[in-house]
This record gives structure tokens, C-alpha cells and sequence, in this order.
């Protein structure tokens, strides 16, 4: 009964109570790891803050290759953004886009055609797909950065198996085979994620298929995969990839796309009816209308507080935000910047200085499918194997956000590990309209 | 190891086994509670069998409403076709539709554009929503019969919610309020959820508008809900809807639907940004495509034996079939009529004459929201409040596909229960088009 008193409409102010504000006023632009690490850390500054998102929930990236190749439901990657911030008195959440930033007047207007003033800004829209310009791309290749692009790749793939089953002579034109451009992380665990699908699961769906010589093909431009990591862990990686049967080409680009067939630029083509594009982000486009200078991939080069040049009372954090020395970008130096912008607006409204942003660097580790993962730690220390699939393991369900989503994702995992099955392989949940024509998507 | 031996490639025919049918071939349309029980219990029968469903999952309709009021995922109540018939190995499965039958060569044509022969045919399509021509239903109005209405009243209904945050003027114009038509089980339950929803989810999410005043209106043509129920149960149930704020207008029907607003029989205008049409459902226009005698909603006519007139190898089941005495349009009925169909297509084969079909009546129940349901028991018993609503829960979970969607919708009840919270509250899952160019919804 206590909790609902809280929030009863006799003791909140009605629905007006958002417009005059009259403490210090801080907006935060994206609801990523940046975003709400800085909205979570104000939760008893004397500040009122306003997260804007064009979703309406949370999306924990690290895990979208699990809802891409059919491991996790959407809901398991995803949390509301209210209900995140349903203990934070200080905290409203406007479901809206960012269309244009008025520096000088502090305000921001929302593509509801709203105008919001703010006295702090956080910048924490994070980063997009991008295909640097290798024709056929945009047009012919699946990204892997948001929830709908998860649930895309998924439907596909599964499209690509039922089209050959009704159809076997399309197995022969690459139907059932995938490339993954980039081998980085994302395109690591994606390479793996895929083959474990395709050998435990479709294998078993599709038994009119040969699903056994279905081909991953793992593109890398560098020399060796997860460049960012160390060269045992990279090794490890390309071991174990190569004995779930990933071909892994490495130190060659892409050179264009076509709807069935992907062009190497060293002249090699590949029939693949599904392409798979982990190989580049830019900043966010909203670096560029906020209008400060930007770096050559967009993004917003700041002080070494994290705030924009004569602006103190702007900040970037995250992957739209350039520090002089490069970060990765994962979800670490979001959080760890939005914590420290966070504290910087405590300092400037106590009349302090701001201070320098440090990150601390915690490691990194990539998943390579059941049973194995490599992990760096800093100072070169490296893991791999089942620990440090374990270790992987229990790291991302400590940080997937609420109890409810932890939950289930084990359950969700620990069917899979049981059964080599997966749950999630539903098509056709179309997107439909509004009753009154109006598109629901935001 | 040994599971899958059994499909390996070196084992089982390459891609066109399905083609050349040696065997007694049964199509069976749609993969609905008896379409999935009719193949089922064809399991050791010397026939192939092959499930038509446009679809690749099974939907489990009588829990449609949880996920349309954020209380399940979507993957909780759709379960993968081809999962269920992993291990059932005369199933073959097919992602099409049906657009054509031949009842004198015995084929049907497929969306695909192929045409596949039979020898026996179970026409198990079930039903579609029909707003019987009431102005403005099928343009305004939202439809919960398939998995895409839920995740679509879903999306709606949060997205008025946002957009009254934003622009709290939208709220005295109905933006909040809801007007269910159709007082059965369906409409029951939808008001019942959406009550809880808003009562102890989204007064918290949405702490700045007036959630308490939001309208839940059930509008019912009869004059009593549950119309197909005992009286006693009706009471039960308008009696509890109405301490729980639901409003009750019970023998007045939809006059015609405006984008947000209805129009009662009785002149009675409510404001109401969503409208959910819970009043009426008709047979798959499938029925017509068969080209037998139908009733007035479109149904297959059947034979006490539910095959067709004049076709003893063709039979229908559940919605689409119309038996001399009305059968309730609920799982049961699918479930005994798939069954008994399977059975009359191996007496057929056995030589045997066909047996009429009886129909087993186990009750009938619909849930009223947390702790309270009816159940109505054949011979006229009937239950109430938290003991039929354990009764309800435990039925549900037991004949919920799968163990793993088992415990998922246990994992997310006992959340809700404890917590009244709603993790599956998300909007923008978009539906993308292939990167081809083609559209992946079936």
C-alpha cells in the first residue's frame, strides 16, 4: 500500500507538473548505458532530470546476437525505460527524438514538436550502423546494433530456411548460407551464435535440409579477429570458430554487395542469401545537429571532463563522444562517463571545479558459442575457454537490467545449454498500424 | 549424440523426400489447437502428414490477452511448428498459406505457387475477427484474435500513454481509456488485465498522469457477461469487474467506431483513443476458398463424422467447422475433433466405416484478473474467486506447449504477482523489410 500512496494522483501534482521547472534542469538524450548510468547517478542531487529516448526501453546490446540467432525473446534484451526509473522521483522520461539542439537558448525540440529547455545536457545517443560506403550495404545487408535489427536478422534467416524447404533448388544459390562481415565482437559472437543455431537447432527444424553444409563465412579486413583484444585471446578465437566449421577469412575487406552474393576485394564472390554487416558504427547523426565540432566518424570531440568546448554545461558520453585518447566502445566507458558527468554537474552546482574523466580500464571478453569465450583483463592476463565462458556468463547477468530479465534469460539459457533448443524462432510478428492510420513505431 | 544421428544428412533423403509420396499423404491446414492435435495423433499412423500454416508457430490463443496487456512476452504464448514436430518423424511442416482446393483432384495450391497432392485432408484453420459490418470496426477498432493483434493493442495502448505524458490536454479526450466491445471470455479477461495494468503498472510508470481515472468500459449486446456460462458465474464476474473499476454496459450494442470515440445503441458516446472488438469471430475465409455448403458465419458444414458432404476424405475441425449442434468456439472442441478425425483416417485406412463425433464437455472458465476466476463445470457446479483462479493457472500451464514456454509464463506470473510489475511493455519492435527488398512477414 506504502508504494502506491507514492504516487497517488492526490498527492502528485496533475499533468502540468513537468513544464515549470524550477530546480536545475538536467536532460539526458539516450537511455543506452551512458544514459542512464548519468540519470541513476543524480538520483538525490538536487536536480530534476528528463531522459529523453525515441524507444521506450533500455536496449542491452552486449545481448542482441542472443534474440539474432533465435537464443533470447526480445523481452529479455529490453527493459522499460519508466520502469528502470520507477523508484527515481527526480527522473521523467520523454519517449521522443531529438530533431534540433539550440545551444545558445539551451533547448532542445522534440520531433513531437515539443521545445524543452535544459540547464545541463548529457548527450549519450550512442552509436548507428554504417557502411562506410561499400556499394550494396545499406541496401542488401543486415546491421546488428538495434532490438529491431536483432528481430530482422532473425526473421530472415528463418525465412531464407522455410523459402528452401519449400524450394530446395535455392540451397544450391546460398539460401541457407550466411557472411558476416567484421570480426570484431559482435561479428565473433554472431559467426558462433549462428553455427550453434544452424548445427543444433535448424539441423533438427529442417531435416529435409542439408543444414550441415550450410555455410558461416567470417569476414575481417585486419589481420586477425577481435583486433581490439589480445593476440591469444584473437587465437583462441579463431581456433574454436574454425572447428564449429566458421570459415574465417581474414585480411581482406568487402568490396560490394548484392542481394545473394557478397564480393570480396580480392575478387572471391559468396553466395550467401543473408548478409550480415558487424563491420562499422558512426556516431550517432545527432552529433552533427548539435552542431560542435566532430571528429572524422561524427563524433563529438569533448574536454577532457567530457563536456563540449565552451559549452560547460553540455556533455557527451559514450560512443558519440571523441576523448583524446580513443576508448573502446562498449558499454564500460558509457557507464563510467555518465557516472563522471554526472558528478560534474553536482560540482558545478556546489561552485566547484569539474575534473578530468579517467577511465578504468576493467577488460574485455567475447563469447564464442556454448561452452567457450576468451576474456582480457588488464595488465594482459587472459581467459578463455569454459571458465571464461562462465565468467562471461555471469557478468552479463549481472548487469542485464532488473531481476525479471535476469530470470528468464537463465531460464531462456539454461534450456538452451539442456536442450540445444531454441524458443524464440517465431515469424511474422508483423509491425501493423495504428487503427487511426497513424504508424505505432516511434 | 544419438538424437542426432537420427537426422543426419547421411541419413535421411535429401531435399525431395517430401515430393514423391509413397504413403497415405494427410494435409492438415492450420497449426491451431486441432490441426497440432489431429497431426499428432496421426504420430504411429502409416501415413505422411503434412502441417500447412502461414505461420511458423503455433499461437495459444486463450492467453492472447496477457500479452496484449504486457503481462506476457510474445514468445510465452507462440510456440516454433517445426519444435513441436521435431521428434514426430512422418511430420512434414510448410510456411504457406492455403489459396486454392481442388476437392475433385485432391490438391491444394499454395501461396508459394506450389501444389501439393492428398489423399486425406483436415481443414483446421479456425476463425477470424469480424466486426459483422459495424461501421468503422475494421478501420478503428483493434482485434485480438492473432498473435500480431496482441503486440498491436500492446504497442497502442503504451504509445496513448506517451503521447498524453507529452501532451497531457490528449487525456480529457480519451487517450487513456479503453472500450472493450464483446462481454465473453475474451472481453472479460481483456478488461479484467487492463484494469491490472493500468492499476499497478502504469500509474507507476506514468506518475504525472491521472491513471486512476483512466476508463475501462466492457460493452455487452446480451444481458449478462459470460453469456455462454452459468448465471452464477456472470454475476461473479460483472461483480468483480466492477469493484475493480471496470464499467459494465451490459445489453446495448456498437452503434459504429470513430478513431477515438464509440458510439453506443442507445446514443451513449465514449471517448476512447483505443478500442478492442472482442465481439465477434467467423470462419477462416478459408472455408469459402473449400467450396462446400457453409453457414451464415462462413463455416464448413460438416457430417457427424466432421468429414464434408460428398467428401468422406476431407474433414474440418474446430472454428471453421459447424456440426449440427453449436460447439463453444474454444480449444477443446479443436482438441477432441482433431483427434477424432485421425482416428476416422485410420479406420478409412483399416477398412472401417467412419464414427460420429461426440463431443466431451470439461467446463468452460475465464479468468477476471489477479486472484479471481470462474470455472463452470459440466452438470452445473461452478467456482470462484482465488480457488478457480489457481484452478484457471494450473490448466493453463499444463496444456501451454513445451516446458520451456512452461516455465518462462510461470517465471513472468509469479513476477507480476509479486512485483506488479509488467516487463513486456515495449514499443517499437518494427517490422523491417528484407534487405531484397520483399517483406518477411508471411
Amino acid at each position: 500500500v506504502n508504494t502506491f500512496t507514492r504516487w497517488d494522483d492526490d498527492f502528485v501534482e496533475p499533468t502540468d507538473a513537468p513544464r515549470g521547472h524550477r530546480r536545475h534542469h538536467v536532460v539526458v538524450v539516450g537511455a543506452g548505458f551512458g544514459g542512464l548510468a548519468a540519470a541513476r547517478a543524480l538520483a538525490d542531487a538536487p536536480v530534476d532530470v528528463t531522459v529523453v529516448e525515441p524507444n521506450n526501453f533500455h536496449t542491452f546490446q552486449p545481448l542482441l546476437y542472443q534474440v539474432a540467432t533465435a537464443g533470447l525473446d526480445s523481452g529479455n534484451v529490453a527493459y522499460a525505460v519508466r520502469g528502470i526509473f520507477r523508484r527515481q522521483s527526480n527522473v521523467d522520461v520523454r519517449m521522443a527524438r531529438v530533431v534540433g539542439v539550440d545551444l545558445a537558448a539551451r533547448t532542445l525540440d522534440l520531433d513531437s514538436g515539443a521545445v524543452i529547455p535544459y540547464d545541463s545536457l548529457v548527450v549519450a545517443a550512442g552509436a548507428v550502423s554504417t557502411g562506410f560506403g561499400v556499394p550494396g550495404i545499406e541496401e542488401h545487408a543486415l546491421p546488428l546494433k538495434r532490438l529491431d535489427d536483432a528481430i530482422a536478422i532473425r526473421r530472415h534467416l528463418l525465412d531464407r530456411f522455410e523459402r528452401a524447404a519449400a524450394d530446395p533448388d535455392l540451397v544450391g544459390d546460398g539460401a541457407l548460407d550466411v557472411v558476416v562481415c567484421g570480426g570484431g565482437p559482435t561479428g565473433v559472437e554472431m559467426a558462433g551464435g549462428l553455427m550453434e543455431l544452424f548445427d543444433k537447432v535448424l539441423r533438427k527444424d529442417f531435416p529435409t535440409l542439408p543444414v550441415r553444409r550450410a555455410r558461416v563465412v567470417l569476414v575481417e579486413a585486419a589481420d586477425r579477429l577481435l583486433p581490439p583484444m589480445s593476440a591469444a585471446s584473437s587465437r583462441r578465437a579463431h581456433r574454436t570458430l574454425t572447428r564449429r566449421r566458421v570459415e574465417v577469412r581474414l585480411g581482406v575487406g568487402v568490396d560490394r554487395v548484392e542481394p545473394t552474393r557478397v564480393h570480396l576485394a580480392d575478387g572471391t564472390v559468396i553466395p550467401a542469401h543473408t548478409v550480415i554487416w558487424a563491420a562499422g558504427v558512426a556516431a550517432n547523426p545527432l552529433a552533427r545537429i548539435v552542431g560542435t565540432e566532430t571528429t572524422r566518424g561524427g563524433r563529438l570531440l569533448v574536454e577532457p571532463d567530457l563536456s563540449l568546448p565552451d559549452h560547460p554545461e553540455v556533455y557527451a558520453v559514450g560512443d558519440i563522444a571523441a576523448t583524446a585518447a580513443p576508448l573502446p566502445q562498449v558499454a564500460q566507458p558509457a557507464i563510467q562517463g555518465g557516472r563522471h558527468v554526472a558528478a560534474q554537474i553536482r560540482r558545478r552546482l556546489a561552485g566547484l571545479p569539474t575534473e578530468p574523466f579517467e577511465y578504468h580500464d576493467k577488460g574485455s571478453m567475447a563469447t564464442i558459442g556454448r561452452l567457450d569465450a576468451v576474456v582480457d583483463f588488464p595488465g594482459g592476463r587472459h581467459l578463455g575457454g569454459p571458465i571464461g565462458w562462465m565468467a562471461w556468463l555471469g557478468l552479463h547477468l549481472v548487469y542485464l537490467m532488473g531481476f525479471r530479465n535476469r530470470v528468464n534469460v537463465f531460464v531462456n539459457w539454461c534450456w538452451n545449454y539442456l536442450t540445444y533448443d531454441r524458443g524464440s524462432r517465431l515469424l511474422g510478428e508483423a509491425q501493423r498500424e495504428a487503427p487511426d492510420g497513424s504508424s505505432e513505431s516511434p
